[in-house]
């Protein structure tokens, strides 16, 4: 069962909107504190201005929702159907992406008028029981658009930072704060049975189509590090001549390094003998107890070749969320850097997995555009879990697979090691 | 002589102050219309956004002028030497050229604020005498970066058409105004016996280096076309298949017509069988009898081909406009279109000549960092005559050079024919 | 157990060399054909110069059995060290892969001479009992050279067909053959019950390290087909507007499709109404009864998508392979083109799988450069199955997993569909 | 008067024939010493393998005159025509030019034969009067057929040495031959009055028609030095930080120098302290008394910048040679290295000018596909004066105008020094 399919039990639809305004409030507490020139920012073709993501959320809604559903809905303004679609062939053209950062118009406040606009139909629609549309599938597609929605609040922090690395002024985001004192803590297992077990979403509460459908996975015996890799250890790696060492590589990992002349994680810096990287924060001297953050899988991988362990698999990390307390550093707590003080299997950053972004036993797309919604990038990408400090905490479930290419480094994204038993 | 020489009649500090004042305040006049994205839009190396032009012209200032020469003049901010530095390799390093879109940072406010910094520093210093530099020296400098500002807001206006362009929206920076009501006059001949004639500047007023020594040169008797060639003639030849037929083009020309998929000047479509273009004023139908813009070398020589004819050189060129009266569309009419009013040899489009951009004869550049103002850009360029209507008239003089590659068209680049007697 | 482990009944050392030299001879053999320009064709950094095949080949031999364990062998140039290593980091530097074309120095009467010399040397240590490592490892290396051969083997045929695609005298490698007279078969169904089986090498016999280890998977009930897909399939595909459907393809396959034009698959031509194709054989009309060749992974995924059916994972593909017999069209038939008369499982052409080239639980590759083979290339690549018409048959077995990029289309790749039941 | 016009002395039938044989002989020569594979050998594509220049100058004669003039003459092989013809659009299809490296057939044994039909053709069509065209015209022919070759021979040489030079084995074309003893001279000037002086090709004998119209030029008083710039002089230049001194580079010279890590002029590296040299002898020391070959024009005009001097224009280098005796090394003297010993204004290496090639006032190309021999080319590139130690001695006279893009270097690329007095 996917978001598409009826809920058992559906919100009521005053659940719905408390749902809708608080990602929507949310975006927009996130792009407070940018000027105009910051929310028009594109640095690089993967990433999106941050007034484009408050665009093309609200077009989500739109396009999905109020057009084909709300009987006599009129769109804020028809261009903006292709202005604002990512990547949904059969929602119609698109606008390039790569110039996404070249429409200095409609201005930010047209923008945010749109976002209001589109708004005010939603809950006056939902309020009269306008949509011709059944409640359970109002409800899941109003749901998606929120969690879709909470996708993008990710990104958007995620790309402002790339686009602000680019700017050699290092301005702050959000003022710095005090540095977390944790003490550097000795890596240690947790112990995992395998055996014939079932992974994916198993239908309760909202998920991807990708998540499911849920099914059986045999796993031998294994074990998990019972924290993620950090700034220290990835240190350790570097002057062990980890970046140098080629046969500690995959062949097109080392490649992609060298063309790109890596020998650090993205955004760091030596200073005076020190390691520095740039945050959210402002530049910051590299936290040795912290998660690494912003390696590719390239690196990754390397990296536990390196440490005589490995990345663990999908399965092996689901199987083992499955049962536990979801609780760690996510977007909510706003720091916007990982920190390193929970002991779970969550948050902080994304742990890359060994595991080839590719359909499970019996998957296949909901019908039309929303159906290219994950379906169309099964290749050549790999799976991360466990969520990130960008990511909402409302998203998170065991089954939630995300998914990079290789050589990607600008979102949060880390590791822990996995060793058999 | 040239800018950094002892001028014969320097200014006095007040006519310089108001030639100061005059171009400051006209560039901040092209940037009125401008919101906070605008203002930072960046579409391709070779442009800039309006905001770093706001800076760097007075970056020239700060640079050559006040920190060199004025003692105790307190930079506004350090770090902006090195973000408004454009290419002068002596003025030490330099922001990537690529990324001054990403400047979103300092703010808009900021620069305006830098801008009155130095204005006042420098008109401190000239009314109270504070510059250690002879007057006659000071003055050139002064007036060199006024010249050099009044480059960048002809810049600055095509850069913005540019960046503008990739604006489904399709936005106009100015209200649009009604067309001319030209008449299409045929093209006639104005006869040039040529001989032994000499070009360059004359050592009297302003002018760049490049523009000098004036030299002998010989012609043989030629003849120009006594109008620009416009919209009209253009359409002929495309409708005679000039972008087809691959023997009216250079080889190189070629080549880049295929890769970029050329087959009409740049910013025009057609639409309900007519041509439209884009323009300052929003999109327009093209006006026949209007010159033609936006066409790089490649094609001015295919279209000369075409017509059995050449382009002029820039010494037949000069020769002949030197004795005329310069009138002609400038940027300051405000319209920002070409228009073919006037029957002048003088503004609306910069004419392509047949000429590469080298040194005359005896040319050396000055020293230091101001010596790479046009000396290392002499190769692969083609010379252009005649200024724009982007152009501040000011600038114009006869021996006026300015110079793109063959396959730029972002300019307002056009073209007037040329032929042997 | 792999290649380097003890072998449980090791071959005789007369047994081992009848190995050797038949696998020898079927390489010159195939080169037999080609003049000496021929044999220095590169077409593509991906491919080989068939001189460069039948060097590289001999140094593996050389570099991993003579040097190590031969006392006092002498090799026959030190500088074909650098020349012939392929990608083995370990075994020193190499000469750059895409200027292999430009060795026209070693001539190939000198690389046949290193032939002789390479073979001379090892039949004499063998027969004189002469290498200093145990019988059981010396064979199971002499085993991979002849293995690592036939997998050069087939990468000569391919990559010449590649070279030669592109003069446009459409030489023939072999003189053409009349077609297969195959009538045209519906596809059925076998059906497969699944469950917790297993995969990989059970450690009997010759096997590439990633072959292993054996190990269990879970599988739902699936069905395969009981053919392979045809020309005729595939034009049938075409004609209803597969290449243009972009909701058929993965995004990444769209772009890689728009990039190249692709429009049908690789060799393929339309002439007077007609599809043609080059081969080994020279230029032929399609023949719709023969399984459908040098199609990308992203095609026979669309193609699949298209169908309504998918592609098998590599499990699927083991389980029913793994009790068949290995009968089919392979190198030893000789006619280079995928023939579709046979309705085993294997032969005629490779076929893709929705499997992604990954390590199998507990896999780790052996020490040293041997250990190159395969694992570094576990990452971005598809495992096809089964053989092709130009892969020996001895190499074949149902653990055997080739892999290649999913936009790689020049080896004799092509797809069978599977089915959930 | 070009090579197309009548010639005022025509050669008489046998003069023309002992020219065409001298010629097609000489080109033989020059690959007896080697190996087919070599003769296949392409190595970018600026250049072209060694047997395509043999089979495209006997393209030429077909082409340009049997096809035409020749009833009844019978084309070798039909399809020559596309695979031998190099950029002439009016010619018909050509292969693609980066492909020629590809077209292992015609092996070499065709096209020597197809060498032989065509001079079989070409003889008796003369030798029986059978060609339609005024014998002055034929002539004209001809002998442009002989000078087009000899230009391929230019080629063949340096094309083959470029392809060599990736071969790690480092092979000699020619054996050693021991270096010229040439004492280092201290250079001098040579001082011209300059003037109205006129420069061109006066219609006397062979010329390509780029050489005319003969026409005025005023020159100021200058001087030439009185040989050409030394590898000594060059290391002096590296020594002093010339590679590494932005200022002393055109902008573009030193875009191109950084993306290429230019630190040396071609083919030079530096071994235990001293600096060697790849040429068609193989492998040698650099000879400090012989000429610099193998430098960009980006080199040229950074080295003129540093000594203080400049680059010749091509009217100052022609107005100071037309009275000399062209006496050096050429491609006859067969030792394919420059060497210094001559110390007249020709041979050794072509010498940079500061010219941009242009078309001379009054040019134009003639019809037909002729037309397309040099007109086309006419933007982006530099003249260079007075033939290298690969240029046919034939060839050379004082308008001779050869032409390379500022960044090339595989060609014999030198320079001499020029001044104002």
């Amino acid at each position: 069962m996917t978001y598409l399919d009826e809920r058992s039990e559906p919100s009521s639809a005053s659940e719905l909107l408390d749902l809708f305004y608080a990602t929507r409030t949310q975006t927009e507490k996130l792009t407070a504190p940018l000027n105009d020139e910051d929310l028009g920012l594109q640095s690089m073709e993967d990433a999106s201005p941050p007034k484009w993501h408050l665009a093309h959320t609200t077009w989500f809604f739109e396009e999905f929702i109020l057009k084909p559903f709300l009987p006599g809905y009129q769109p804020k303004d028809n261009r903006f159907a292709v202005l604002f679609n990512s990547y949904y062939v059969q929602a119609g053209p698109r606008h390039t992406r790569s110039r996404r950062g070249l429409l200095s118009r409609p201005t930010v406040t047209e923008v945010l008028s749109y976002r209001a606009h589109v708004e005010d139909a939603l809950r006056d629609g939902l309020s009269r029981g306008g949509f011709t549309l059944d409640p359970d599938r109002l409800d899941a597609l109003v749901t998606l658009g929120c969690h879709h929605e909470m996708q993008h609040q990710e990104l958007l922090i995620t790309d402002l930072l790339h686009a602000l690395s680019f700017n050699p002024l290092l301005p702050a985001y959000i003022p710095s704060q005090p540095g977390a004192v944790t003490a550097i803590r000795e890596q240690d297992w947790t112990l995992h049975a395998g055996g014939l077990v079932e992974i994916g979403h198993d239908g309760d509460g909202f998920a991807y189509d990708c998540e499911g459908p849920r099914h059986k996975v045999w796993l031998e015996p294994y074990k998990l590090a019972d924290r993620l890799v950090t700034n220290g250890d990835w240190i350790a790696f570097m002057n062990d001549g980890g970046y140098e060492t080629q046969t500690l590589w995959l062949m097109e990992g080392w490649a992609v390094r060298e063309k790109n002349g890596w020998d650090s994680p993205l955004y760091w810096w030596q200073q005076d003998g020190q390691w520095w990287t740039y945050t959210l924060q402002g530049p910051r001297p590299v936290d040795l107890s912290a998660p690494v953050v912003h390696v590719s899988f390239y690196e990754a991988d390397a990296f536990a070749r390196w440490s005589g362990r490995r990345l663990p698999t999908e399965a092996e990390w689901e199987a083992a969320a499955e049962a536990t307390e979801i609780e760690g550093n996510f977007l909510e707590n706003g720091t916007h850097i990982p920190q390193g003080r929970h002991a779970s299997l969550w948050g902080d950053v994304w742990q890359w997995t060994s595991s080839a972004f590719s359909p499970y036993p019996g998957f296949s797309p909901p019908d039309g555009a929303i159906g290219e919604y994950n379906g169309k990038f099964m290749v050549n990408q790999m799976v991360l879990r466990g969520g990130s400090c960008a990511t909402p905490k409302l998203q998170m479930r065991s089954s939630y697979r995300t998914f990079f290419y290789p050589q990607q480094r600008w979102q949060m994204l880390g590791l822990r090691l996995a060793a058999d038993q």
